[in-house]
C-alpha cells in the first residue's frame, strides 16, 4: 500500500462525501444518510450487534438507536481524521478513519466520546462515492 | 446537492484556505484574517451579535472582541470538520462545517468547548478563495 | 503565503500521507511511521530534547519512548487538523499543522491532551511525500 496508489481527486471525493454523509447523519436526516450506502450496503454502528443491511435496514436500525434520545434534546456530530484509502484488488477501497463522537445538550459544555475507529469499503460509481460496507470499533472497547 | 458537483480542486483549495485563514485568526494576524474575506465581506462570530462588515470591520469587532483576554496568556485553536460545499446558483459556495474551539493556558489542559457549526459563503477568485459571509451557531445555544 | 501557490494535488497528496503515517505511529509499526522520513530525517517530537536523526534513529527514540506506555494497555491517536502548506525556495514545503493526541484506556473516556502544533518540512518525491524534518511545539508550554 502506498498513499499515492490513491488518485487525488478520489481522495478529495471521498472526504467531501465523508462530510455530507454526516451531517445528513448529525441532522437527523437518516434516509440521506442511507441512501450514502450501496443498495445492498450494511452498517454495524457498535461492535457486537448485528449489522443492518440495505437502505431501509439502515434507516429502521437509525430509527431505533435513537429512540434512547427522544424527548433529550442532544446535539450529536461524528468527527473524522485521518482518512486512510487502500485500494481493493476489485476495485473498492478500503477505508480506515479515526472518529470522535461529540455530545452537546442545551446550555452545557460538548462531551468528546467515545474514541472510534471507522472501517469502511467504499465503491467509486458514476454517481459518487457509496458505502457498501461500514464497521465501528471503539477503543476503549479493546 | 451531491458531493460531486463541486470540482476536486475547489474542494482542496477551500480546505487550504481554511488551514490558512484559521491559523491566521488564532495567531492574531486579525489583518491576514480579515483580508480572507471579501471587501464587502460580513462576519457574525456569535449569534445574536451584530455582523461586522467590511475588513476594517472585522478587524476592529476582533480587537474589541479579544480584550476579554487582555492579560490572559491562552492560546485558542479552532479545529474544523466536515467541510460540506453546495454550489449555489450566483457562483457563490456555501460551506457548512463543524468547528470546536481547543483553548489552553500555559501549564494546563486543553478545553475543547463551544462545538459550533460555521455558515460560510464562499467565492472562487482569480486570487483564491475568499468569505463572503460567515455566521456561526452554537449547538450549547439550540 | 498564499493558498493557492501549491497545487491541488500536492494538498490532497499531504493530507493522505499525514493519514497513513499517524496510523503507522498510533499502531505501532514504528518502522513505517520512521521509513515516512527521508533517510536523514529528524523528528523532535517535545521541545527541549534532542531531535532523533535517520530512520534507525527515529525507531530507537520511538521504543525508547513507548518504554513509558509498558503492560499499560493506552491507546493515543493523534489527530490533525489545518494542514497550513508553504512553499518554499528549494522546493521543499513548509508544513505548519494543529494536533490533539486523543489517549483512550479500556473501559475509559478519552483524554484528549496535549494541544500541539507540528512544524515539518516535507518533500514531494517519486515515491511520494516524506518528511525531512519534524518538530513539534506544545501550547501549554508557550
Amino acid at each position: 500500500m502506498t498513499a499515492t496508489a490513491v488518485r487525488t481527486e478520489v481522495y478529495a471525493q471521498v472526504q467531501h462525501f465523508y462530510a455530507h454523509q454526516m451531517q445528513a447523519l448529525d441532522g437527523g436526516r437518516f434516509a440521506d444518510y442511507a441512501a450514502t450506502f450501496t443498495e445492498d450496503g450494511t452498517f454495524q454502528h457498535s461492535p457486537g450487534v448485528q449489522p443492518a443491511v440495505g437502505r431501509a435496514g439502515i434507516v429502521a436500525e437509525l430509527v431505533e438507536f435513537h429512540k434512547r434520545f427522544e424527548g433529550d434534546p442532544v446535539q450529536r456530530r461524528h468527527w473524522f481524521n485521518h482518512i486512510a484509502l487502500e485500494p481493493q484488488a476489485d476495485g473498492s477501497l478500503r477505508s480506515t478513519v479515526y472518529a470522535l463522537v461529540v455530545t452537546v445538550r442545551p446550555g452545557g459544555k460538548p462531551e468528546i466520546a467515545p474514541s472510534c475507529v471507522v472501517h469502511d469499503v467504499l465503491l467509486v460509481t458514476d454517481e459518487g462515492v457509496r458505502t457498501r460496507s461500514r464497521m465501528i470499533t471503539h477503543d476503549q472497547l479493546v
